[in-house]
């Protein structure tokens, strides 16, 4: 008998469902399915509940004539959160407030359940089987619609005194810098999120500066994405490859920052930026070092996250795990 | 018999030292000399020892009837430090490179001891024995000639992964701001620290701005320092009192930056800055409140700190008693 947890990563876009086998194996019965948001609580929940259901059927047909102990659901959710007591405080992606989520998913499957912020869950996921396996103080930083952090501390998440650790997108960078949709001026999330990246290559555009970009979009700046400036740089468009650098450069700045308050030995950058790789990467290494003390630099090691599209699945199992077993 | 330890804080201008009962009483045998800096590390640690053995004394004769137990030795020392070996590695301020200050200072004396970062300590103090007491998240800042930082969580201090962490000065409020005297643009410490806040009043009455701040310092712009800023504030000189707040709004946003990625309970505001009381205070809490998280406002309290002066010797001692007990 195979010990298992089912992970579940809910975000405003899609949800993605998988087991976890405790022995360390990939993931079973990995589905992804959109976020039904019209339909509110009642319809997200149902379809989380169908999604279990139907990942562990599939993943008892994987795990073959070995049975397979399924013990619950770690789920991650955009927050605030209350965790202990399972609920979604607010969640403007989702519309959401004040949603039981925990209890919910729970009663409608059988299965116990936790919840966990999803930035959480993705640095956990890394930490427990990705690129920050070896860390004992690590940050992870996901960079996508938003900015999000997770904290992992000698191989527990760090919560702080309200659940809401982690808030690095929210760091400012630029005290009167660049307005944030949070209502502040110079959030590192104002300058490196998806929306940010491609916001500063439409003011270039809009300003004159010639660039393959357009081609990408058919002409149709507002069509402009930050995949479609990571796409240009790696055809070597000048201005994608400043809007990259300057991506580079502002993450860096953050980054610096958490260097020098936490000196982690391992910072782990997630989501859709890392498909800039190397062109991001290096300036962003180049940054930290100029900014950050020369023993935390040296302690601390800047790697992509390697569980691309599963990172939350693996955290919200692990997420489960360590509440319930207290270790992984 | 009354156990106690010696606390000592080694800074670049004065050595603090005292006994601190374990029972939590007050400090005893408090004596404060300035440092030689002159006569290098041997005159340095040779001081310490004659200083830790007076103030023995004078607590023994303080404590009456009663034998004081003298446990050991903690010294606060700036760094960085390898605080394992009680190697002091780098410190600007008295001229060191690889100091073995902790074993030097137990050969000198005959006691055992321990060593921790002077920012540390302060913090350490503080959630001992002062303002932080009831915090579990702790995170103490002390403005003086430069900016440090420490950080306790569930009662011990946190060091991260070299010993450097708490680095708070050097976190960037504006990543192309002010030069530092790191060599970096737009620290913290360029800002809010003592020497950044003269040499902004003194930028203003150079540019021609009337004030009273001249008349404290005899017309001499040079003799300008943090303390006659917030003298002429308290006389309510308008660009003194423009000063300060642009100081609280520089600190706030720094600070805004820790509770945003720690989310702790309590931080705790030292150094000299907090001679400027209020007049600092509300106008910093208002920048957090501004560039935070709501529910991470909400749960942290702004204090400044009460052991003016013995924080560094309380913390020294408690940072003795947490390396040999593992409590306090």
């Amino acid at each position: 008998m195979i010990q298992a947890v089912v992970g579940v990563d809910l975000g405003g876009t899609s949800i993605v469902v998988g087991v976890v086998p405790s022995d360390g194996g990939a993931v079973w019965g990995l589905a992804s399915q959109s976020t039904p948001l019209t339909g509110g609580p009642t319809a997200i929940i149902a379809q989380i509940a169908q999604m279990v259901n139907e990942s562990v059927r599939m993943a008892n047909r994987t795990s073959g004539a070995t049975r397979l102990d399924v013990r619950g659901i770690g789920i991650g959710a955009p927050g605030p959160l209350d965790t202990n007591r399972g609920i979604v405080l607010f969640a403007p992606n989702l519309n959401w407030r004040d949603v039981p989520l925990r209890d919910e998913v729970a009663r409608a499957t059988g299965l116990p359940a936790a919840l966990e912020n999803d930035a959480n869950c993705a640095t956990l996921g890394e930490w427990w089987r990705g690129a920050a396996r070896d860390g004992r103080f690590v940050v992870g930083i996901t960079v996508g619609t938003g900015i999000g952090g997770g904290i992992v501390l000698d191989g527990r998440l760090y919560h702080g005194a309200a659940d809401v650790a982690g808030e690095i997108g929210h760091t400012t960078i630029a005290y009167a810098g660049r307005r944030c949709a949070c209502g502040n001026y110079g959030c590192l999330e104002a300058y490196a999120s998806g929306p940010a990246i491609a916001a500063r290559a439409r003011e270039a555009l809009d300003a004159g500066t010639a660039s393959s970009i357009e081609t990408y979009v058919g002409g149709d700046r507002s069509a402009v994405t930050a995949a479609t400036v990571y796409q240009a740089a790696n055809d070597g468009d000048p201005l994608a490859l400043e809007v990259v650098t300057d991506t580079a450069r502002y993450l860096g700045t953050g980054i610096a920052n958490i260097v020098n308050v936490l000196n982690p030995d391992l910072v782990v950058v997630q989501g859709g930026v890392t498909l800039a790789g190397d062109r991001l990467l290096a300036p962003l290494r180049a940054e930290v070092s100029r900014r950050a003390f020369r023993p935390a630099v040296n302690a601390c090691r800047i790697v992509p996250g390697t569980l691309t599209g599963t990172a939350g699945v693996y955290g919200a199992a692990a997420a489960f795990r360590l509440l319930h077993d207290g270790t992984l």
